[in-house]
């Protein structure tokens, strides 16, 4: 199979999972069932989410078993960019070619879909582990975990609970202030000043990288991944993670608005720290040729059940959108 | 130890907790914390925290693990004043006798201190899950969880772990989409319209009961309460929480500005549907006596230990602010 029919097919998975994790309702609140929706499903690339399936497969691991976490990601993400289009954030009015969530439901509906967003990515979360727990309770089907479930033993070997409370651990925080919202936290405080190549790495380490490192790392700690293969990951997941974000201040630049979905020059207008105004549009293009080709060498060692995550790293050094 | 001060000592317990838990951190990303912080000590009652630490004491149970629990409550709760007071939500200047957090910190950063808040709430108890785990495996300190603490066994005792994931998973849905979130919903859509008095239950049973009722159940969750204990005071927490949002309804009408730290008066000015609109202020009152003698008599048979909720239940009722 070649990676875009790899890469669509797994996405298509994660539109299913997402679609059923948040169904449309007929109660008084269902609007709100609506606006979650409507971005949920407006065409995102599923970037996280493919991550975390394309991890798992390498490490042979159970895509069902790592789906509720990968959506949660993707729940995520969505959510903080409902936030960051709000007026008093980035003020857009258009995210991948439609409307922004606050354009169609209204400011105040917004603000509620993104924070019932996140709300839900822990409740998927919470139920996915404690499923586990009742499931063998009251039902005795799990059998494969009755050997291996004994939370909390004098062992080596983690318990399934423990290595999913492990993964939520690793999105939590990197959902958190000192992840993602610091990030965002950065750059709010970054607008209309030149900020130091230093800050603007730790910017992004925290706004895009972190969820990406996470979508990545949760997969591999579900999988049971050793720590030699963990450390690997992480080395891929930051330079992608670094990879899409100079990719997106280029695109800010020299995109396609009607390919993007989106404006561009944002950046500039919004006297935005970026790559490109720190670094130049030469200097960042070369950066990424270099921290995509450091990318694919990292994980070289897990031979050719890695093809897949190179070619997300070759994607996301060449997308357009 | 009379009521007020016995109130006054767990509210400060909690008050010690939120500060460890939310600290103040000299990264670039530090003035989340500070607004974080700001509205979390911005002089809450901590009735939810206290809720839970009552019936913790109530049950026989150990504080300091009922305390993350109860901590994250109080978290969830802030954000969503926060995001409440945001000026596309109902846009209130003051909170509790101090400027909002977006009269302090602006729009974009009190979006982004809701949404940290909610979010390391979740940190917490995913961590404090987890450490039960890790503690166990590293350091064979949690000698106590070594006999009950194998998860997911056939067994009709829960272990720690599924008590703590049931806690936050009853936490976790009380603040979403199907509550909290499901209740403000509902209230925005209903501004400039009258509701019906099934419709307005449902709201406030949602918006602010069902988190009062997470701080009772999720509290006896972790103390092992039998499902006969658990009934009861699911009763005793559905009264309270209504009986909270009468008040509230009465207070708007009849509150004293000064003493309550915010503006009266604003229900009637943004066409809210309230108990008072609905069914008229003596109603209203009377409604209040009922539900209070109701949520008293509900918890009579845990006998005097149950002292300090039934007089709970009077403070409700006779509060000011």
């Amino acid at each position: 199979m070649d990676f875009k029919s790899a890469y669509d097919r797994w996405a298509e998975m994660v539109n299913r999972a997402i679609d059923n994790y948040v169904a449309e309702k007929d109660t008084p609140e269902g609007s709100i069932y609506k606006a979650m929706r409507y971005s949920l499903t407006a065409g995102g690339k599923r970037l996280r989410p493919v991550l975390s399936l394309a991890v798992c497969d390498m490490l042979g691991g159970n895509a069902p078993e790592i789906m509720p976490f990968a959506c949660a990601i993707e729940m995520i993400h969505t959510y903080s960019l409902i936030h960051d289009d709000l007026p008093a954030m980035d003020n857009d009015d258009y995210r991948r070619g439609k409307p922004t969530n606050h354009k169609v439901f209204g400011e105040a509906m917004a603000v509620l879909a993104g924070d019932a967003l996140l709300n839900r990515a822990f409740e998927i979360m919470v139920d996915n582990c404690l499923g586990l727990c009742v499931k063998d309770i009251h039902y005795q089907k799990a059998a494969r975990f009755k050997n291996s479930g004994k939370c909390c033993v004098n062992s080596k070997e983690m318990s399934p609970i423990t290595l999913r409370l492990m993964a939520m651990d690793a999105i939590a925080e990197a959902s958190g202030a000192s992840g993602m919202i610091g990030g965002q936290v950065v750059d709010l405080e970054s607008e209309g000043r030149l900020i130091s190549p230093e800050l603007l790495q730790y910017m992004h380490r925290c706004k895009t990288g972190a969820l990406i490192k996470a979508a990545v790392m949760s997969s591999a700690i579900l999988c049971g991944a050793s720590e030699d293969e963990k450390s690997r990951l992480e080395t891929y997941a930051e330079k992608i993670g670094l990879a899409f974000q100079i990719k997106d201040d280029i695109l800010n630049v020299e995109g396609n608005p009607e390919e993007m979905g989106k404006a561009t020059g944002s950046d500039a207008a919004n006297k935005k720290s970026t790559f490109v105004s720190v670094f130049g549009l030469e200097r960042s293009k070369s950066m990424l040729d270099d921290i995509t080709a450091q990318a694919i060498l990292s994980i070289d060692e897990f031979g050719k059940k890695a093809e897949f995550l190179k070619e997300i790293a070759i994607y996301i050094h060449n997308r357009n959108k």
